[in-house]
């Protein structure tokens, strides 16, 4: 499954170079995987009140170019990976078709004390 | 009581202007209350857990000078009234003794359902 | 001129008690103004190209009640005062009409250096 | 070389987990960066006016343990490995000598246009 989501810069997001700051691609790219597992419409409330959490326990990223103030992003989220407890997304930040950024973000489920757990069925169709 | 309190401004803090992002005074200060109250001995997940929750309800700010990138601030934070439930303190940052920001922070204390509590014996000394 | 702008509650805005850490309400009120004055149709980047900028000089805010993770908020800016170099605008953030957050912000119109300007043309319709 | 600094957990870095955001790791780790060149004797802001600039270029980075509300955290950093124009660091957190998180940091050194820039003498020492 593939996932758009737009993004725009403002002066929270950028540092004196006029730049987006180096952690708030996370940001972005977390907001754009809460609105892909929305769009899936599965409740992360309703996970978090049945003790599931779930968690980045991985990340690499390419800063290719840098996004500037004002700048309308597009967040590209796929699924890239996935086993019994944990699974890995790609993620694309783009201007105008052209990518600034990229990551792969593996994330894990967990229960509230760190163990492991199954991905809950809703996640097969991500 | 008087308590003060060293900020260092990081890439993090500005915005393009190279001057610190507005919001960000208030994550400064922020810091100097948890340290006020930790120097005060007051253990604020002893007060969590025993469902004692602190909230800021009003917030009057002056933004005088900007601070820059790389800056060594201090930060003031002075008693400035108190009743039952709800208690003001003044608080300034200044770079080399010139003051950049003021505010006055109106913080109730409430239990977690919200409703205003009465302030802990330990907040009597600041 | 009232202006209306919509921000979704995600993760980075939460504190511990899952409710918006307090100046995060800064960072949604000053991405409503840059939409406001996106939509009057001046170009905030031109203007600072020009040696005009706008800078936060005041702020007062009133926490009414929390807002939470995942909440759908409506900021609502509107026009409260206005002279040569300085205007005010009253910001409240709504959840399904409920009002949790309401600022005055006055901002002052400045040179590169700090000195007070007088407010562009294309202010006036604000 | 190797260069240790102290953080603290304040509110503005948890989630409503309790736990640190997994964004503000990088705001932690660029703090000891720029620390680390602080203490190297190098100006930041000199480089910047002499039009040499830092920019990560990609970063790895491992979650290993959640650092939590209140907690003090320190943040090594260490020289990895360095070529013409870029270099690299590995900086873990720890709490208690507990490894929380770890990153490699890949960094190049660019002229204000984005061209790859030599380093700088001063950076040989690191």
């Amino acid at each position: 499954m593939t996932h758009l989501w737009p993004v725009r810069v403002y002066y929270e997001d950028v540092d004196l170079a006029g730049i987006v700051y180096y952690a708030n691609y996370l940001r972005y790219i977390e907001r754009a995987r809460s609105e892909m597992i929305r769009a899936a419409g599965i409740d992360q409330s309703a996970l978090r009140a049945a003790g599931l959490v779930f968690a980045v326990a991985r990340l690499e990223a390419d800063y290719l170019r840098p996004a500037r103030y004002d700048d309308m992003l597009e967040i590209e989220t796929r699924s890239a990976d996935r086993s019994r407890a944990r699974f890995a997304l790609d993620q694309a930040v783009r201007r105008e078709g052209v990518e600034l950024f990229r990551a792969r973000v593996t994330i894990v489920c967990m229960d509230t004390e760190g163990r492991p757990r199954r991905l809950p069925e809703g996640m097969a169709g991500l």
